[in-house]
C-alpha cells in the first residue's frame, strides 16, 4: 500500500491528504436541513449529514489527491450511526481509488492491539468465513505501550499489504509534556522515532517502509531531526493550515527525492468555504471551495519543495 | 460516579471488575451454533454470539461485582455489528446497575479528544437535541499527547459526573520500552502518575478523585511506588490471573482504608470454564464457572488484603 500511496503522490504531484474530520458546524445548513427532514434531529440524521457533506468533498477533490484521512473520533461521537458514516466514507473513497488512512490512534496490549488491527486493517474470522470490519489502508497507532502493542498491527499489515503511521511527535501544543522529556540526553520522541525506523527497516515497500510515523507540522525543527533519523520512513504531517503549519516550514519533512512525507489538512480544506479567502464560493458551493483549497495547498507545498 | 463505584465496592466487598473481552474461541459452541443458525456465519452472527455470551456472564455475576470493563477492541474487530454488541452490553450492564468502565484507550489532540469524550462519556448535540453515543461511566485514556489531549475528557467527566482511568504503567511485557525510561532520574510512568495525581486533585469525589490511573498487576513494585505518589487516585489494575498477577502481589495497590484500587480479570473469569480448575462445570454451564471464578477472585484479593 505504501507503493500505491507513493505512485499516487507522484501522479498527482500532491504529497497531501485531506482530513475528513466533519464537525456539525462545518456542514452547510442546506445539507443538515435535508438530512434532518429525512431522519429527524437524530444520530441517523447527523450521520446522513456527515456522509452527504463528505461525499461532496470527495467528489470535488478525488482527482487531485492521493489519499484521505478520516478521523474516526468525529464519527464515533455519534455512536453506531456515526461509525456507519465512517465506514460508508471509507468504502466510497475506495470506489474513487483513494488511499484511506484511518486516523484511529489505537494501541493496547498485544492481544487487544491484534483485535484492533484485524478490525481496521485485516479480516476477522467468523466460523469458516472472514470479513473486513472497517478496511482502511493505513491506520495511525499510539506507541505508549511499546513493541508488543505495535507488533500485531505490523503483522496484519504484512499479511494484507497495508501500512501504519505511528505517533512520534504530535502536533498539539502540549505534545512536549511527555514526548519532549530528555532521556539520556535525547527527547522521548527521538527514541520513539528510532524504534519506528527499526520496525520500518524490516518492513519495506519498494523505496519506503510501510511503517510510517506521525510528526506534527507545528514542530518543523523536530521534523528536520526526525527526517534524518528515519530516512526510509514516510511521515504523515498533521497540523498544516488551521493548526499553524505552512508549506515553507515543511520542506525538511521531505527527503531529497521530494518524497517521504504526506501533509494533512482537515479544517483548512473541508471547511474552506468558511474562510474569508474562499467566501466567494458560498455555502452552496462548499465543495468547490474545498477543491480550490486543495489546489492552493498543492501549490504552497509543491512551490516550497521546488524552492528548497 | 467514583462515589458510586466506591459504594458498590464497599457493599459487595469486591474491589474487582470483570473484563468483558469476548473472543470467539472463548464462546461455547452451543452459543455460536445458535447465533450462526439465526444469522449465518456473518458479522451479525458473531455479534449475536458475543452478546448472548456476555449476557450469560453478566446475569451470573452481577450481584457479586461492582463493575465491568468491556474492552472495545474485542467488539470493534467485528466492525459496526460488533460495536452494536458493545453498546447492547453497556446498556444491559446499566440495567443491572453495574458501573461500566469502557476500556477504549482513546487519546488525541484537543478537539479530537473532545469528540471521543462526548461520544463515550457525554452527549453529542444534533440540532436542538442531544444524544449519548456509547454512554460508559468511565473510560480509559492514553496520555501520550499530554494535557491538552486529556483535558477534554476531564471536562466532560465534570459535567456528566463520570470518570477516567489514565494509562500510567501498563501490564504488558514491553510496557517498559518507553514507560520505564529514566527522565531526571525517574521513570516516565512516575511523571505520568504525578500528572494524573495533579489532574485528580482538582477533580475530587468524596474521598477519591474521579480521575484514576491504570497500573498493571504485573508490576507490583511499581504499583507500590505509584500508590504513594497518587494517594487520592483510584487505580485500575489489569493483568490479574491470566496475565500473571496474584492477590498477594496486589495489596500495595490499595490504601490502608482497603480502597483505592479495583482489580480487573478478563479471561480468568469469562473463560473460566476452560480452566482445569472449573472444568467440572462444562461448556453448558460456562456462566456458573464464571460466577465461581469471581467468588474465588474475591476471596483471593480480600484474603490478601486482610493478611497484609
Amino acid at each position: 500500500m505504501i507503493n500505491k500511496l507513493i505512485a499516487k503522490i507522484q501522479k498527482t504531484h500532491a504529497p497531501i491528504v485531506v482530513g475528513l474530520d466533519p464537525m456539525m458546524n462545518y456542514i452547510p445548513e442546506f445539507i443538515q436541513k435535508k438530512a434532518f427532514e429525512e431522519y429527524g434531529e437524530t444520530l441517523e440524521g447527523a450521520a446522513e449529514a456527515i456522509w452527504q457533506y463528505n461525499k461532496g468533498i470527495i467528489d470535488a477533490t478525488c482527482d487531485l489527491i492521493p489519499a484521505v484521512k478520516p478521523q474516526i473520533a468525529m464519527y464515533e461521537q455519534f455512536g453506531i450511526e456515526g461509525l456507519k458514516a465512517y465506514k460508508k466514507t471509507i468504502d466510497y473513497c475506495h470506489e474513487k481509488d483513494l488511499v484511506v488512512i484511518g486516523d484511529i490512534k489505537r494501541g493496547d496490549i498485544g492481544s487487544t492491539s491484534a483485535a484492533y488491527a484485524v478490525g481496521h486493517l485485516g479480516k476477522v474470522q467468523v466460523g469458516t468465513k472472514s470479513y473486513a470490519g472497517f478496511d482502511e489502508d493505513f491506520a495511525t497507532v499510539n506507541p505508549y505501550l511499546g513493541s508488543d502493542g505495535v507488533k500485531p498491527f505490523i503483522d496484519v499489515c504484512k499479511e494484507e499489504k497495508k501500512g501504519l503511521f505511528i505517533l512520534v511527535k504530535t502536533s498539539n501544543p502540549s505534545s512536549g509534556e511527555f514526548q519532549d522529556r530528555q532521556i539520556d540526553g535525547r527527547p522521548l520522541y527521538e527514541l520513539v522515532g528510532e524504534k519506528v525506523a527499526q520496525w520500518g527497516e524490516e518492513h519495506m515497500g519498494d523505496t519506503y517502509s510501510y511503517i510510517g510515523a506521525v510528526v506534527g507540522a507545528t514542530y518543523p525543527e523536530m521534523g528536520k531531526v526526525l527526517r534524518k533519523l528515519m530516512p526510509k520512513t514516510f511521515i504523515l504531517v498533521p497540523g498544516y493550515g488551521a493548526q499553524g503549519g505552512k508549506g515553507a516550514d515543511l520542506v525538511h519533512f521531505f527527503n531529497e527525492d521530494g518524497l517521504g512525507a504526506i501533509v494533512n489538512s482537515s479544517r483548512g480544506i473541508i471547511a474552506a468555504y468558511k474562510q474569508e479567502k474562499y467566501a466567494r464560493y458560498g455555502e452552496a458551493n462548499y465543495a468547490d471551495a474545498s477543491r480550490q483549497a486543495v489546489l492552493d495547498m498543492i501549490e504552497d507545498i509543491d512551490g516550497a519543495l521546488q524552492n528548497r
